[in-house]
């Protein structure tokens, strides 16, 4: 068999991590380590494939070529420095014309090599387009790489991207349990966190239990169903234990019927214009608590920070999410293609990750929630197991390059 | 002259810190200097003078002693770690009981040295103890230290926590506006940042541009007179530069007759319960843009991290917070009392800075404001003078120590 040769070309896509650049630079390493066997040259598509349509293309062979310095400070740069897009790609049999452009312009740069690092509607993107190519004579390995602070992709131990935000919230959670402890007026602080589907990141305020440190008193997830009555139960028995009672909430708590805790005020709220407010579940939980108990009651949201914090990121979750880019290459040079990969734990007590590949096709789409076993029965917390699975991806820190007093950050 | 010789106590007040506890850390390393000349034993009061009149009271020369290891956690730790207070004490001449009952205890357990770490309440704390001193045959030298990180205390250069606070939001505001540059929609991203009355911390997010880095399109502080109309045009006038239009706001801005310009929203909105919202400045913002120009925009808010973000602490704020800590000991072993310490900075080129002290009483109850040099006269953005004048503060980071992923955080 003739084995391929040509370029490549890797696109960012989705919503930022800080370790999706981690992933960049583990392809660029990856083709280096390919010695001009099957790759002679990687492109960088700009934002994604809507700038690859545009053939807005860096030529990252030579930007980063003998440049280790360049890729350590790309690994610390949060968010996607190729920049970014959100398209949807349309049906093989319903837009073949977006295709056959597509096409063209891989066959202008002799890409051979397809590396689409991003989220679900990514991973979708290379399903299409291996079903495409299936159709057409242009031969290219297409690869899917994951990224996402969600940690709700399908066929993965967990997704690059998640162990850094997991991180920066169990770090943020500490520092604010410490601020809530220093006065002793009973209050109650509720933090909103990131999650429409899956409870994995609000879950991770509660490592500290097992790092010698502080927990919120509770845990909602959406994976559980809401009650507000049995919340504010809960928020009582809190403050007849500590003055001090700190609430962790995913964004997508839902309650019995299914409905988003968030939207009571999205619906009922306007100001003097007749806007509605959307004001989110943790304000809707603060006026609930002013109403029904009275005592002293804020909300925060963690926010932005959560997904682009890489002056926290997890040494682990780097090197992983540089490895899985790295083995993508690795995997495409070999012949494989339509795959996306994933992170698959080992099953020994150390802990270790390998790097296998799934079909796109029933990767992309799914949602991967907490696993049952991870929530208390009373659906108001997380259990140890979950800690313990959580602890590993946390682990470690990057000696970070400071520029006069700042993180360094790499753009293109 | 006789020597003054006894006992010490020390007490954190007024809202957390990242550097509260280096202070603290630092008196506790002034009493080992004084090597028992003058002070033989070291107290700390649990959550300030409201624990003090308590006898709520910690050998800290005993916890510490010997253990340089659990000095360095303490000061990596955020928030007050010996717990914090709000009282405001009464006028000597309208309460002496509440002063006789404190002289009873300074007795009780010899104290003859009183230091207490807080905010502009706390250096009022001091001034009315000091008033009291003078009318009694109790000697004892009380000295306040500054902590805020307000930035708004009169009489220094700056104050231990500023620094901290400000690299926290450089940094994060950092990771922001790489966030918001990687898609090419038009979006509006609008940041909300502490300060009531002084618009030092929002201020802080303009750093980026010296540390060849990002900084914010405009920048709004309490200083300047907020108008909704020219906001507008200058949002207008970035957006048609560039498609992510990123804002710094402080919380405190206030149009021109005097009303904080977050009211609006306060008096405006109600939820279905009727209970007003009270949404701040970022959401009065971003509901005026999406009215007025009806393109994507979000606001958030820093929130708490900006206060107890320990984790980024600047190590020119730790070094100096723990130095003005000794530096109390030492002046108060001196036989200075009544007064408040100060970080002064040097005129010389090459960053440096020395403790002084005023006296209490000019100190307190005031707001040091940022200096109208600093602000644009336009009022949208800070000038390159702040940035150089901030950059020395936020140099330099701890080697933390971690515990199983996590910073290690102290408690007694």
């Amino acid at each position: 068999m003739k084995e391929l040769f040509g370029n490549a070309v890797v696109g960012q896509s989705g919503g930022p991590t800080a370790a999706i650049n981690a992933t960049l630079a583990g392809v660029v390493r990856g083709v280096v380590e390919n010695k001009g066997k099957n790759i002679a040259k990687l492109y960088g598509m700009r934002n994604g494939i809507e700038g690859f349509l545009q053939e807005n293309l860096i030529d990252l062979s030579a930007f980063f070529a003998n440049s280790e310095e360049k890729l350590r400070i790309l690994e610390q740069t949060p968010a996607a420095a190729l920049g970014s897009c959100r398209l949807k790609l349309p049906k093989p049999q319903d837009d073949p014309g977006f295709f056959e452009r597509l096409i063209t312009i891989f066959k202008k740069y002799n890409i051979r090599f397809f590396f689409y690092i991003g989220g679900n509607d990514s991973m979708d993107t290379v399903a299409k387009l291996t079903a495409y190519l299936e159709t057409c004579d242009y031969e290219m390995k297409a690869i899917g790489i994951p990224k996402t602070i969600d940690n709700d992709l399908l066929g993965s131990d967990h997704t690059p991207g998640y162990g850094s935000a997991a991180k920066y919230i169990a770090t943020t959670m500490q520092e604010i349990l410490r601020d809530c402890a220093v006065y002793r007026i009973p209050a109650v602080t509720i933090v909103e966190l990131m999650g429409r589907d899956a409870g994995w990141l609000t879950a991770a305020s509660a490592v500290g239990r097992l790092a010698g440190g502080l927990e919120p008193d509770y845990i909602y997830l959406p994976e559980c169903v809401f009650d507000l009555d049995k919340f504010l139960i809960d928020v009582k028995k809190a403050l007849a234990k500590h003055p001090n009672v700190v609430i962790a909430v995913s964004e997508g708590v839902r309650f019995a019927n299914g409905r988003y805790v968030g939207e009571g005020s999205q619906s009922g709220a306007t100001d003097k214009f007749g806007h509605a407010y959307l004001a989110g579940v943790g304000k809707v939980l603060e006026y609930a608590v002013r109403d029904s108990i009275g005592c002293k009651v804020r909300s925060l949201e963690l926010s932005l920070p959560q997904r682009c914090a890489a002056h926290l990121a997890s040494d682990t979750d780097l090197s992983e999410s540089a490895g899985v880019g790295k083995a993508a290459v690795s995997a495409a040079c070999n012949g494989i293609s339509g795959e996306v990969m994933s992170i698959v734990r080992s099953p020994e007590e150390t802990y270790s990750v390998q790097f296998e590949h799934h079909p796109a096709s029933a990767i992309a789409n799914g949602v991967r929630r907490v696993n049952p076993e991870f929530c208390v029965p009373e659906g108001n917390q997380v259990t140890d197991s979950f800690c313990r699975w959580l602890l590993p991806l946390i682990q470690g820190e990057r000696n970070l390059v400071y520029q006069n007093g700042l993180p360094a950050h790499l753009t293109f």
